[in-house]
């Protein structure tokens, strides 16, 4: 038996649920919303298995990786309309890549500057409004 | 005769010079040294071309731009042996695809959070020494 490391996106467990909601799977990933909707619309793209750095994937998986974030990206905006997608990967102190998908809309929050990873004003739309943003994402794909 | 877009990364003016210093052409991209190193080893890949977000790529653009990132960011890796690299892509004023690449050291600048574009106290190498950080990382792509 393999034993998954200890990692969020690995074993999906109460960690991950805590922070976003499984909208679908992409070719070599899945796409989550991210909870906290300060940028409405706002997702994550996490690659399939539990490398760390984009230059540890071969041609074909950072394609793939990277066809999916393009895909989620293209999803967001016809689905919300922003100005503007981030894209932002750290990981600095959680080894598994993954891609922030950050809507951001003219005059909004963060408007021309690098988005927050967590607001202070902390947007957190209940359970039938994640609903509705996941559909609308979902029809987009 | 072609008008250039009023964007310093097709032009190559005066503000990108203030940026930013040449390291070496890539495929589908110019990589870039970014002036202010509080991040010792700081970059950026700016792609050849006037797009705005990456899903305005076809596959193969998209492929080859992300070659080059992943290209750039393990020179810097070799180079300096930071212990994560961030990536991120905003440009929600700059409408021309670019991507910071960010070396994060444990216990360092931003260590655990996305970097500052422009870390209030400026850390700006003098001519030299960005001679050798340039270097540095030429030999290692």
């Amino acid at each position: 038996m393999s034993e998954l490391p200890d990692c969020l996106y690995c074993r999906k467990d109460q960690r991950l649920h805590d922070l976003m909601l499984e909208i679908a799977p992409l070719g070599a990933s899945m796409l989550y919303l991210f909870k906290e909707q300060s940028h409405r619309g706002r997702c994550v793209v996490a690659y399939r298995g539990h490398v760390n750095e984009l230059f540890e994937l071969a041609d074909p998986e950072l394609t793939a990786f990277m066809r999916d974030v393009a895909r989620a990206a293209q999803a967001i905006k016809a689905a919300f309309k922003p100005n503007k997608i981030n894209y932002g990967a750290y990981s600095d102190k959680l080894p598994h890549l993954h891609m922030h998908l950050v809507p951001k809309y003219e005059g909004g929050v963060n408007w021309g500057a690098p988005f927050e990873m967590m607001p202070a004003n902390r947007k957190l739309p209940n359970e039938a409004e994640c609903t509705a943003l996941i559909a609308a994402i979902r029809a987009k794909l």
